[in-house]
């Protein structure tokens, strides 16, 4: 198979100057030499892609103005020159389209999470994924953690029992401070629904509480009552949101999460 | 003052041999030097009560059979020799009828928590010390930790600025088997609501949780809303407890208390 | 036998006001109410001898002004009230002597570490303690710990092997800056040959380590090579000591010890 | 300048099948996106080298027998396809030898820690390094974290004062059992005075506490006493070490090293 003899070609889309998360996917995909950069649309603004890209080394005729002219240019390339898949690295409004898009011209597609901005917009997703027979990967990355592979493998084995009890807290403050003074481009997209969608909080780092306490435990979340709270004036979304959890087996449980906990980073904890 | 000249006297209602708390907090008062233990009814059993006086070494004749006895005998011994204080370290039924009975014969009580085992009695017992003029005190031990007292500090002063969020798990896993397969005195009566009152692990760990919040923060709790469960088949009273949690002062916070939470011996912690 | 139907009384030579290691050894002493304080010499100035012991509510008849007061006096005292056995918390220089008048008085002597200001002394105290019959006991608290015994134990029974290596450090700083600036007690005499001997550093912490390594590992140190230094200007003894380590049972290891090493409060640790 | 335009072109000698470091520095090396791996002579093994090249997805022309082979034949490439520079990460004895035949190539060196097998050869090699104009770096990764440069900046401002005490340990056990049973190639050669050169554990791992400490102190370790230790039967190189340090500004210290220290995974600590 021609696939093994060569490094797998990765196009990404968001990722440019002033994003937080783009680098780091790119890390973490290219450092076992098994995936390599070769065209992009890091950013709406095509200057912010064009020096993304020559700061990548690529070839300047793939650092595309639009995720769809991106789409279009690679489908027609050659088979040994053209992406083997796209990375989604963009605000979550944007997810579904820009995973349709690629899907359709015959792309994998690998999206960050959340999968999309609604559940209409999921369920969409999930038959146009089916349809294709393409992989379409969610990067839920903490369920890559050796640890948490063994406590799912010890959970699945029978060997922790039935569960009482599971807790599980995600705890930040960079939206502490209103975004505008921070003037950061990750702080404003987060907070406005017109481009984070309905979860805020809950979306962004919920997401991984909730993954993780299902996939450690295979025990799914069946119940749940949840006070969302938004505290700075200036915001509409969930910064700050603490639940009740009960769990399909008769387990019980809590969820905590914030955005604007004073003097925590990135504090992702769980006690299943 | 005469008191001054002298160590105080103490008695001690509850801790026979097989209770778990009683040592403690005979430890706690006598380890700087300025109280020592002269009487007792260390249990319902007189048996257990001489044996445990004769560990403590005290006088045969005031190893009392009942906390009556020991109320009104020492009421009329000579003021150089009585009691000044009752320490109550019984279960939680009884903190009441004590209380009262030794208030009553002219004594301060000092009182292990909670209060008492119902709303009602708590508010007979507030009359009945403020009527007395005499010293009641609820032992809230960790308020007396150098650190809450820095925090207390902190939040009373303004530099912690508003609260946001609280969180306070308090998990321990003493109750996680049947207490009968125990044999302990101290499961047995924790799990008896005739012993226990209505609170379980609420009562017995939770008060701790709201204590520190609240004593911490300044801040008390308005709005709860809360999930108790009883895992055991033999267990009629709440061994897990979750609970959101509304400051009045507009934060938001997360309660989280278990006595069957495996591998837990006694973990308490707060983010306020 | 008489003894058990009592607590046992203690008289206390040093631990007055200023000094830091008498209280310690008093709240050791009587925390689990077998042990009570009935006498003491706590200063070679009366004074704080009568403060001291009035703050314990002591008899001002056994509030001493020598030891050897003490000694004797204790001596004639009926036996149901003189003391048991004399607890010595003074500088190095005094122990030899003070243990020997009450040795030779008939009573039990709890010493303190280091046990004599010379190897000399310390022979001839041994000889004492022989011929007297009585118990003498060096406070290497330490070794009292549940985790140093049980690891006593997994090397007595065999289950760690050989030793290859052992790691003792003890850093602490409160020496760091000039005594005469702190005006502690404690710092002045521990710094003066006169008082403390000939061991700084290693007579006051350097003694812990090597007890606890030999009390744990069971093998003794057969050989060392030590770098002593000093680094205030006005100290003689040292204060700092690192030293190379060989075991009797063929293993290497190395101690680390300090009063100066700023930042460190009271840093002991072992890896056997 | 061309070489902004591209990746830097990285060929590596050593780091074949077996091996252990390699990986860890292709991917360090490569993880922002500035260098790619383009050509390599991974083992003396030529089928070793061509399956590890495979992996990478190499040119199997690039894919040399010999590390000479390798710098004659790159040496000749056309300028926008050779390496810009070799990474060495082999056996101790082969650096200098691998090392001057690059640099004579007129290629750039990053090798490994130590240095060289001898003191002789360390000298010879920093004259080549002068005379050619090129770079040569070695690979004291721990440097590059950001709490040691932090730690360094501090020292250098002054703010840390002067240094009384340095303490240094690195404690492994991965050499606890004889290494024929292991049968890992990186332990066997670790062992083996021909390719490790004089210093076993001194060497490698030693180094890096020796670096540690002069790197983030400024201070350079004037004098030593060190014990070297061979446990295991079938060794010849030191396994453990331990020494006394003094500092040429007058401080003390200590470094302790092991890698038969069983239950050590990687462990290395500094307290200066």
């Amino acid at each position: 198979m021609e696939s093994w003899k060569r490094k797998l070609r990765m196009g990404m889309v968001g990722g440019g100057q002033g994003a937080f998360i783009g680098g780091v996917h790119r890390i973490a995909a290219t450092l076992d030499q098994q995936i390599e950069v070769v065209a992009g649309c890091f950013s709406r603004h095509p200057e912010n892609t064009r020096i993304t890209g020559a700061e990548l080394y690529l070839d300047a005729n793939r650092c595309y103005n639009s995720y769809a002219e991106m789409a279009a240019a690679e489908a027609v390339l050659p088979e040994n020159e053209r992406i083997d898949f796209v990375s989604i690295v963009t605000p979550n409004i944007s997810h579904f389209e820009i995973a349709k898009t690629f899907l359709e011209a015959g792309f994998h597609v690998v999206c960050d999470k959340p999968m999309t901005y609604s559940l209409d917009e999921a369920e969409a997703l999930v038959k146009l994924v089916e349809d294709s027979g393409l992989v379409f990967a969610l990067t839920h990355n903490y369920t890559g953690h050796p640890l948490v592979r063994h406590a799912r493998a010890l959970f699945a084995e029978g060997s922790m029992g039935q569960i009482r009890k599971g807790i599980v807290e995600y705890l930040q403050d960079f939206l502490m401070v209103p975004h505008k003074k921070l003037g950061q481009k990750q702080a404003a997209w987060r907070v406005d629904p017109a481009q984070s969608g309905i979860g805020g909080t809950m979306g962004d780092v919920g997401t991984h509480c909730v993954n993780l306490l299902e996939y450690v435990t295979g025990d799914p979340i069946s119940e749940l009552c949840a006070d969302k709270s938004t505290f700075l004036p200036d915001r509409v979304l969930d910064e700050d949101v603490n639940a009740l959890l009960r769990f399909k087996g008769g387990g019980k449980g809590v969820l905590s999460i914030s955005q604007v906990a004073t003097g925590e980073e990135n504090g992702l904890g769980a006690v299943p």
